[in-house]
């Protein structure tokens, strides 16, 4: 625990270039710890943030195994909100509470400790293990693809496993075989070359921040729909045993949603559970809209630009590209007279789909029972990890997602948090899973 | 134009406590500048800046004349972007340049130096005056309506004179006779307790920022025209004198208003040129809109909460309490599925309007004409300033506004100028009007 704390204390913030020396500092800290372990470990540079990667002696016959995690974290604004320090890592109820608690560093540091247990009470592991640590998750992992492509041999591997996803109830053990794709981008909305006094000029030069909302608005019908033209038109219709299967998870019920979210109402596209909404169904939201005076009473400013800032969960077999091709081309279209539109696109990533009733998949169901004591749920998640779906394109493997996030662990908002039961479950996952897939 | 000067150099920053000292040093030079040219004085204190009043021996038989002014002040920053020093005038292609040279101290200055000349030539003016210059206007004139409640009675005037209000043009006189009223509101949207993962949860929650999109959205049609229900039923038609003569006005196309704003593009209520749409038609405005991330780069987040600022411009005969009931109503009755909406009203005014052609607008018009050697240009303003309408609600009197601002006068910037020639015309304007005012 005072291990994980050390790790939790990095203020390893990806997006914010202020911390590029917290992120370095926490790759020496991993890679230092991995040595501990008894793995072999090295840091590589990238055009980012590095890569950590341990590895221990590789024997044949024997299946290789690559756990991947994240060290970066998501910013902590709005900091007021947070009850404890977010890098000053507290245990109170029984949870640590901290940025990265939960994503990633807690779910990656229990496999490592589980790693580092087998290895002082064994010896050695049970599979060929390469663990594979980065630094850019939560801004798209833009280094991840290239470095896969110039290590495919040295990375090679017979599956994936990452708890990077969640159980869907305390005590119920989770298989994840589906993540949502994203795609991103930003717009701005440009009118006069200044803030103009809205009493001068009001009525007869067209708002920036009228235009944007408006162009935030025609994004949905009234019932939720997206009304991006084409955007269901690929999209994969859910198989029977899903909606039968998903009908039984626990916590996911609309009621569920409005309580762990605190929501006042529901709201989601017809003719689907929430489930269904979360995890198989593609969306459209706005991450941010501003312009204009947002201080204390009133400015009479019609502001000369204004901005949103957009993302797409897309779900198998939407294409990234095609998606914001036609997101632009959506906007365009849509952008009111009097002002002009500029669209940046963000990073995107496929959503990705397996076969939880394979082999690796069952051990993995079996690791699962075993360790929680139950039959795990075989879900999709509604998040987006891009770079499963470049595992699968690059090195051609398929991901086990074993998560271990619990649904009020409150990842990318303030008092982010990790129960001490599931950073010590991760722990024995790690060493039971490994056995079973020596099995394979 | 040493005493201008003299004037000018106070720096009279109502807005600054630091200069405090200079708003009163300020009211004090006026007061004795008044006395010295023939007047009877007085300071008024305030809860904030003084008051100074300077008044003729009143005569029975003859019309009183109020002359509003203000002495203070803008803030002066970004100062790096003057070109002298905003409090040592300078007089630079036939322009004075300096903070205030326009807004107000030339053009109530202006009327000072004309009583000045015509009671040192005639002895007395032709007119019983009570000249009242502020030292609030910039900050919204806190103390004046309570001021003028009070002195009700010394104040009782039979019609008011204001040159604070700008020509369309150089060389064109200027009657306004109309301003926009205004009411304001800000409103929150909140969905889920907190910023939640817009993948995880993304699709069957509400996303507060959609919601402030959609809401703002809801505001006006494709074409421009305002939608909330019944907000036009008040609204006075324009006369067919005053379409004809806006017509007309120079510096009002959709060409003008390109160029001066630097806008890409017209925009505006369907069926009115720029001028009617900026002085005759109301407008619902969004002043400020925000939510969610606004920093570097992408964060996938659905946030809890978003804000938007509104103002409506109105025209005769709206309400600003009833336009405010029907904002809010529309507001909450479009407020979609799955968050709240709170509503916070904030100031408001009513819309002025006078009648140009009444027996004191006809004297105004021939004045004008007289000092500029052409018909004036008969308008209303698209802002509000509030006073107005309290010296209507008051002492129950119109107001005739001469403006002398020329449109590059750069009020409230850098830069602040006001030509030789408007100050000059300001003098010889004030000696006719009074003349003019005098027969009615």
């Amino acid at each position: 625990m005072d291990e994980f704390f050390e790790l939790l204390r990095f203020p390893s913030i990806s997006t914010d270039s202020r911390h590029r020396s917290d992120v370095e500092a926490c790759a020496e800290w991993l890679s230092t710890r991995m040595e501990s372990a008894g793995l072999q470990s090295g840091i590589h540079p990238t055009p980012g943030h590095p890569v950590v990667i341990g590895r221990n002696e590789h024997e044949a016959g024997r299946p290789t195994v690559l756990v991947y995690g994240h060290y970066d974290v998501q910013p902590v604004d709005p900091l007021e909100l947070w009850e404890s320090d977010p890098f000053s890592p507290v245990v109170r109820d029984g949870k640590v509470w901290a940025r990265g608690a939960t994503d990633n560093k807690g779910q990656f540091f229990a496999h490592l400790c589980g790693i580092a247990e087998t290895i002082e009470e064994a010896g050695k592991l049970p599979v060929n293990l390469i663990m594979l640590l980065e630094g850019e998750e939560e801004i798209g992992s833009p280094s991840l693809r290239p470095f896969l492509e110039e290590h495919r041999e040295t990375l090679a591997c017979d599956v994936i496993v990452v708890s990077d996803t969640g159980m869907v109830a305390p005590g119920v053990p989770t298989l994840g075989y589906g993540l949502r794709g994203i795609t991103c981008c930003e717009f701005a909305v440009r009118g006069p070359v200044r803030d103009l006094h809205s009493g001068v000029y009001g009525g007869a030069v067209a708002n920036p921040a009228t235009a944007v909302a408006r162009l935030v608005a025609s994004l949905h019908d009234e019932s939720g729909r997206v009304q991006i033209e084409g955007f269901y038109d690929e999209v994969a219709a859910l198989e029977d045993w899903e909606r039968e299967m998903w009908r039984g998870v626990p916590g996911m019920s609309e009621e569920d949603l409005l309580t762990v979210t605190g929501s006042p109402g529901s709201h989601g596209e017809e003719g689907y559970t929430s489930a269904e909404r979360l995890w198989a169904r593609p969306t459209a939201e706005v991450n941010g809209i501003w312009g204009g005076y947002q201080g204390e009473g009133s400015k009479t400013v019609l502001p000369a630009e204004a901005f949103a800032k957009l993302s797409f969960r897309l779900v198998p077999n939407q294409d990234p590209v095609t998606i914001m091709d036609k997101v632009q081309a959506h906007l365009e279209k849509h952008c009111p007279a009097g002002v002009t539109i500029e669209v940046e696109r963000g990073h995107h990533g496929q959503a990705y789909h397996t076969d939880p009733h394979s082999a690796y998949g069952k051990a993995a169901q079996e690791a699962l029972l075993k360790t929680f004591g139950r039959d795990p749920v075989l879900i999709r998640e509604g998040g987006s990890i891009p770079i499963i779906q470049d595992f699968k394109e690059v090195l051609g493997v398929d991901t086990l997602l074993l998560g271990l996030a619990l649904p009020d662990c409150q990842i990318h908002s303030p008092n982010e948090n990790f129960t001490v039961e599931n950073f010590e479950g991760g722990i024995r996952l790690n060493r039971v899973l490994f056995e079973e897939l020596a099995g394979c």
